[in-house]
């Protein structure tokens, strides 16, 4: 019997790199409920129900949102294809891989990329960003990473928006890493589209990408002199779909949808401001465990994201071992660096339903046996000791 | 409480209509099991064992063969974006709705489109192909439906493929509803490119769009002058995640590919040749069923399609109420006309898990309870009586 006839059971893994994360059991099970069709009153019933639910957790009040039949970089894609024609010009805030990665679409959408770049691990360069807008002259749109997934570093948003709407230009905003985890305002910041991704702080599966859009977002793509040269992703003749008396645009993946309204429906029972102290808190656990095992955080602490933390590797230290053995022995997965962070960082991500204490000592712990079995010396039993302090604090804090 | 706040808990439907079809609970279960990371060993092997399943499916001993993380409209647009290149002339052979939906995508794409059209509800006409290719001279792309899903009609592969190669062109071929469901051949055929969708007849939800890929097609991208305009469904780059040492390209929907190589496994259990019987046999009783009730069917015997059949309207009768009490009522799904064809006929389907016996007694019993409460006369029982004679003529004829 070929391999591919057996059955298949995955060994469940933490997953702590930068998503997907884990997915609670209420959500996997919603993903087995029947099929129904993809114009079934029933179903458009939980498009409606995922746009109510999104809406206040991207901070928008009646934005334009809806989720993409695609992953995280389909957003992405649609945000550029749909805002940008050819040889518009486009202004790309980059301080990591994803922001690198905007540029590659951008420049294949056709527009006219323009880059300001900072150090990979520090925050954007506000004031590089309006000396290059000045420069420029009419830009029809700036781009930025709010949670740069690559180096762990949160970028500042509202000042960006400012700068860019002050010379005429649209913002779109990636918050593949944010969007559930930390606060996203559109409204409040001024933000005219922002994608993200379902399987990061959100708690589902990958397979959708939730996107949004204000007015001004809206108008300049009715504004277009040519058509959006994709199909699939085209947000207007989507909007069609997406609406109480649905057109036929594509066949939408039910079940996705059926996983994400849970998901989506664990978050509001939790709460917002509830999930986002719970991924501060355990963040903070992690921090105070990594440093006092005698490891180095990468990013400061002001501009550190609690859902995905960067170590620096200890000289010396096999990165691709120490991974490979966690993932193996301890069915624990954490992420390497890309690019010129690749051999130099672990990402180790806890984010929605993986965000939890025991997540954070099962990591310090597992980390610490494998550095300690490769030779590497460290204060042992210290981590989660640390840790454990972390929480308490918190916990006394909160009385 | 929020109506989005309750639970959700569908209720079943016989999906009849045009995909998707229904789910096997093996299927839906598979989805339920705990997500691992896209690039997890675990799950590159699901990948493999997916491409290794879907190859005798299309047909093709060695192509290029994976699933994009997006539905049929993903493989479609996939396909023109990565073999079209600005201003190349490409034909598109239209008898239906998706054909004209290949236009509206190759021009979007940038290419200089030519269309033969052929009447709804006929095949294509070769012949008229032949002399628009002469006319047109140097072409880079056909493209044609398989199964136009619109109309419920067959299209000759073999002799277009063999026309397009003849004048140096590719071929696209479009396998939505007829992979998995009928004989796909891309070696025999001599197809480039074939894309389809989970949804039809290979029987896993929507979300994922297998295509395939000939040795022609590849060199014909690598030789572009210009990149792919979507990064998304860039098959060059994704053919670097699909292999044995997986480079990340996007996060691939882990659970949809869960449920595909459940389905995948389903169908070789099952055997291509015993489920293509078992789609023309329930097919023949649905037929002799409709036809016993006293309607026409609109395509002729020869290009009819076994999984997809197009009923022509008794004049008089309101489609959409039909329709809908057949979904609120009797919670069977069927489908209506698109374009020229709207309110003329009903799409009725017998795709994958919904081809069975089962299906199409309910199917004829049901319309005809609703055609009578319409009171629309005709011979009560006839329907049935029909399909259980042919499924008895193919039982005694297999012995």
């Amino acid at each position: 019997m070929a391999d591919y006839m057996k059955e298949f059971h995955p060994t469940p893994r933490l997953l702590m790199g930068p998503g997907p994360s884990n997915v609670h059991p209420r959500v996997l099970q919603a993903m087995a409920s029947p099929v129904v069709g993809h114009l079934d009153p029933q179903f458009v019933q939980v498009m409606i129900d995922v746009r109510e639910m999104l809406r206040p957790v991207f901070g928008t009040r009646d934005g334009l949102t809806l989720a993409l039949s695609g992953t995280g970089h389909a957003g992405m894609e649609a945000s550029f294809c749909n805002l940008l024609e050819h040889g518009e010009k486009v202004l790309i805030a980059v301080n990591g891989f994803f922001g690198q990665r905007m540029t590659d679409i951008a420049a294949r959408v056709g527009g006219e990329v323009h880059l300001v770049e900072s150090t990979w691990g520090k925050p954007l360069d506000v004031n590089a960003i309006e000396v290059e807008l000045k420069r420029l002259g009419r830009v029809k749109v700036v781009a930025m990473i709010h949670a740069e997934t690559s180096t762990g570093v949160l970028n500042p948003v509202p000042e960006v928006a400012r700068l860019a709407h002050e010379h005429g230009a649209l913002l779109i905003l990636d918050t593949v890493t944010s969007l559930g985890g930390m606060k996203v305002a559109m409204d409040e910041w001024d933000v005219d589209i922002a994608y993200s991704a379902s399987q990061k702080c959100l708690g589902s599966p990958p397979g959708l990408s939730p996107i949004s859009l204000e007015p001004r977002a809206l108008e300049a793509m009715k504004a277009r002199k040519t058509r959006v040269q994709s199909y699939y992703l085209d947000l207007v003749t989507l909007a069609d779909y997406w609406s109480k008396t649905p057109r036929y645009h594509h066949t939408a993946p039910v079940s996705m949808f059926y996983a994400f309204r849970e998901s989506l429906r664990m978050l509001h029972e939790e709460g917002l401001e509830v999930r986002f102290k719970r991924h501060t808190r355990n963040a903070a656990a992690l921090w105070a465990g990594i440093e006092a095992m005698g490891l180095k955080l990468m990013v400061e602490p002001k501009w550190r994201l609690p859902q995905l933390t960067t170590v620096l590797i200890p000289e010396g230290v096999d990165d691709v071992k120490v991974r490979s053995t966690l993932l193996n022995e301890y069915n624990l997965e954490i992420s390497g660096g890309f690019g010129p962070l690749a051999g130099k960082i672990w990402r180790v991500g806890l984010m929605g339903e993986g965000c939890y204490p025991s997540s954070v000592f099962y990591f310090l712990s597992s980390l610490e046996q494998v550095l300690t079995r490769m030779g590497y010396e460290l204060p042992i039993g210290e981590g989660v000791a640390a840790a454990a302090r972390a929480l308490a604090d918190y916990a006394s804090s909160a009385r």
